[in-house]
């Protein structure tokens, strides 16, 4: 029965997000209105409608005479604005990221703020804390259908899989729900940033997203037919640990000649070091690039190369519509994109040549709080996990 | 409104799998059993149960007195034996395959004949269909409900894709449907055999799978969520044309150095031949690497190290809990399996070393064929994409 209970609470939430979605495209309609646009059998949709009211997703308008047919008041359903946000959070490894969206999907705000790298998890919540009171003062009500999906370091399995090569971040959750009182989603932060620029980014609207973000370490997301793919162990999107030079430099994950070996941001600036170039971040590197330094383009180069080259393996393998690169590498330009597309147009299957799009990720360091709230969006447990609120428990269908 | 009616059409699906199911698990039943098993309200239960009915999928029993309740007749509804079939057809290079399943999606049989490698569409179909004829004899009818799931050698796209590098299958839909007058799905054929293996073969029951066919040509398929991964223009699954020899062989597909060029069965026979090994084919060359040939087994070694590395690099990127690996090569054994293996464990990430699990492909020569019929199945043309036949749009919800 278990797959059959599946199936029924699927369909149950397709339901609702049915009606949900209607609302927050055509304003308050009546149970009529909604009747006729969503298809749904009468008692079908009076179930689902009585149980968004019970828990507080949609509200009843109070009738008003001139709707008024046969003497029986019409009332009109509307999404409850009161009803709560939903809030991303990412802990990156030096720096907490927030955005908000409200019950209508609409963003209300995002903020960032650094710190050291050793910041235990109070105090990072804390943190999250302040900056989700900033986004819209004390209009930020954490309602009945608040949920917050959070960004973490590392690999995110599933409840029961054990460790996953990182277990740091399993404190987490109890923290939070402690804290603010709501549900919380937790996934790898570059895995979250890959959802949302799948759907809010450079990618919006696509349904086969690869996502690559080169930073301090490299790593990466897929999306497929538009959800967040985990892999069977939550250990999807692990780019940076491709091989990509046998017997290579030693990795920190155990292998040796990863791709993050070569082309993490330390990676890179300390091979243009070697070639004689000067450069402590990121910015200094690309200014050089520009300026036509030959270590620099030189370097560049290689590490485009490689980089287009696993890119291509595994668009080969997955076959997607777009490519993203993000992370503070990514923002060095032409000198590394070039390269970049160059390796990909080499390798990648004839067919696919000029279908894949390379672009450049769009949402910046907010990314990944971004991915958290898509990921509450997805997963809805704003509308069907949640317990009806005592009291509410069996409401009067047609009540005013 | 596109969205929703694709939502609304899911619901359905869905609520017409359910059904279906319950009564494949308990016989037949009545609707009131049905209505407490399924949990869907009164009003949707009859309505889905009347389509059933009306397409002829399920089937009403003649009421028995004993079941007579109050003066009414208690009417049993069953899966329909006669609805028809499903039938999977592989149109591999050399050969058809075929296979079918009834309504209970029990396998009827399966058969193969091989044929020249220049065989027209309308002789291979008619092989076809001689096979499918030889199945069951006279009981294997094409009712209204049967359909066709048909594996075809290159890339496949959706509809409006355009060519995927290869149109050649575009014929055969209008032909297979003129012939056998039955809905058709087209699909690659590896990817069909890779579904199969996730279904009944060596990863029945894996959400997430991997599979590598090394034949003749290299190809293979991911399942992701127990489902065929397509990829944005079905171009997923070409690990063949992953780079492994930067600046190597040329490789049928434009590139050069593909895994296809080192380790498809003409490949590395002939890098046997070039070590002065002597096999025509892979039997030979396995019976060599049993006695201990060591050309053999180098050769062996050599490959299984490719191919293990593009597996731990597509696993590292997409994080399968299985990987099956098929294909004549796929049957030499520990020589080649065992090299694979290791470069497997070296190359994978440490989390995901014990846990991704590498198999043989358990479903030989037929795993197309049965993939063809996944695919049907999965898809459910039998229950959805249906018009209702003439005279019975509007079925009585009670009548005997």
């Amino acid at each position: 029965m278990q797959q059959q209970d599946g199936l029924l609470s699927r369909l149950r939430r397709g339901h609702e997000q049915l009606v949900l979605d209607l609302l927050r495209q055509h304003g308050p309609l009546s149970r009529g209105e909604l009747g006729a646009r969503c298809g749904l059998s009468r008692t079908t949709l009076y179930d689902i409608v009585g149980a968004l009211l019970a828990n507080g997703a949609i509200v009843a308008s109070a009738p008003e005479a001139a709707q008024r047919r046969r003497g029986r008041p019409v009332e009109r359903l509307a999404l409850n604005p009161g009803a709560g946000h939903a809030i991303g959070i990412d802990f990156a490894r030096r720096a907490v990221h927030v955005a908000a969206v409200n019950v209508a999907h609409e963003v209300v705000g995002s903020a960032s703020e650094p710190h050291g790298p050793d910041l235990g998890w109070e105090q990072r919540i804390e943190l999250a804390q302040h900056l989700v009171g900033t986004l819209a003062g004390d209009s930020l009500g954490l309602g009945a259908l608040s949920a917050i999906g959070v960004g973490v370091v590392g690999p995110v399995g599933r409840q029961g899989d054990g460790p996953g090569g990182d277990s740091r971040w399993e404190a987490l959750p109890p923290l939070l729900r402690e804290r603010f009182g709501v549900p919380v989603l937790v996934d790898n932060n570059t895995r979250l940033a890959a959802l949302a620029e799948a759907t809010w980014g450079a990618a919006a609207g696509g349904g086969d997203v690869l996502y690559l973000r080169l930073s301090h370490g490299v790593g990466g997301g897929l999306v497929v037919g538009g959800a967040l793919h985990r892999g069977a162990y939550g250990l999807s999107g692990e780019f940076g640990h491709i091989s990509v030079e046998p017997g290579g430099a030693p990795c920190e994950c155990g292998g040796t000649g990863c791709l993050e070996t070569v082309a993490s941001v330390g990676a890179v600036l300390g091979a243009f070091r070697a070639a004689g170039g000067r450069a402590d971040d990121v910015p200094s590197l690309a200014a050089a690039a520009r300026a036509g330094d030959s270590a620099a383009l030189g370097v560049l180069d290689e590490v485009g190369t490689r980089v287009g080259t696993v890119l291509a393996a595994v668009s080969n393998a997955i076959g997607p519509g777009v490519i993203v690169l993000g992370g503070e590498l990514a923002t060095v330009g032409e000198a590394l994109t070039g390269a970049v597309q160059r390796a990909l147009t080499a390798r990648l299957l004839p067919a696919s040549r000029t279908r894949v799009d390379l672009r450049a990720a769009a949402l910046g360091e907010v990314g990944a709080a971004l991915g958290g709230i898509a990921l509450v969006l997805r997963e809805s447990p704003l509308l069907s996990h949640y317990p009806v609120p005592p009291g509410l428990e069996e409401p009067g269908e047609d009540s005013p």
